[in-house]
């Protein structure tokens, strides 16, 4: 089980919950923060490229952020990042569908200077017919084991 | 004004509007999507390496698309992403803080198989004091000007 940074390993890998998501889920996040007619109507996103309503992507990457923070992948330790590479959207994520979360260790820095070391996960959504939707690789912060000596 | 891809140049900088942060809002989103304790409690997140309540960095994400958004960088196009690059928190946001968005295009890309072009737009969140809260660059798809040949 992993308590500390010392105890990460690349290639590690984490399988987080799911979640469904809703029509009205889309809308409402879209409303708030991404307010373009294939997020928020119908009709409209018929018209769109997405053919159909589509979640934002800023929605999925939300909804993949409260997967992760509950697969507990550090233990003890919060899910706190720097940043974030390599974040793409794959597919688009429409009402119904149901996300589920998977991640691997990419790379493990000790910090030099400080008690700590940061930790690359890759995480991926997929839906429920197994199609990779999002993916994004956060950089963590994780303590280091405390020196009882 | 910006109208199609063809119009877009590497230097071309957008302002984009703000928006006010309350304590409420941090506490909402994070209770839907990030529900951790610096930033969901006051006492705890006091007691946390944050040293007060902090909103979550994908709320602030969040609420710079909206800024982004408004904005209408492309004119008549919406804001469409492939994904993201250098996404990075570099300072919380905090309650009452005021954040607004500024952009600018660090590169272009016309597609070679199809009437569009990706452009990249490294937009940078600032705080009421200035400082640089959050930046990310999405790879925006951009519709060609139709040849009227």
């Amino acid at each position: 089980m992993i308590e500390w940074f010392d105890d990460v390993r690349v290639g590690m890998r984490f399988k987080a919950g799911q979640k469904v998501v809703t029509r009205e889920d889309i809308k409402r996040f879209a409303a708030e923060f991404d307010p373009q007619p294939y997020h928020l109507d119908d009709a409209a996103a018929e018209q769109s490229m997405f053919k159909g309503l589509a979640a934002s992507g800023w929605h999925t990457a939300a909804m993949s952020m409260r997967l992760a923070v509950e697969a507990r992948p550090f233990g003890p330790h919060p899910l706190l990042g720097l940043g974030v590479d390599e974040l793409r959207w794959l597919a688009p994520v429409r009402p119904g569908d149901v996300i589920r979360l998977e991640g691997e260790v990419t790379e493990v820095t000790p910090s030099k200077t400080r008690p700590q070391g940061t930790v690359k996960v890759k995480w991926t959504a997929y839906n429920q017919d197994g199609t990779a939707v999002y993916t994004f690789t956060p950089i963590g912060i994780v303590p280091r084991r405390p020196n009882d000596a």
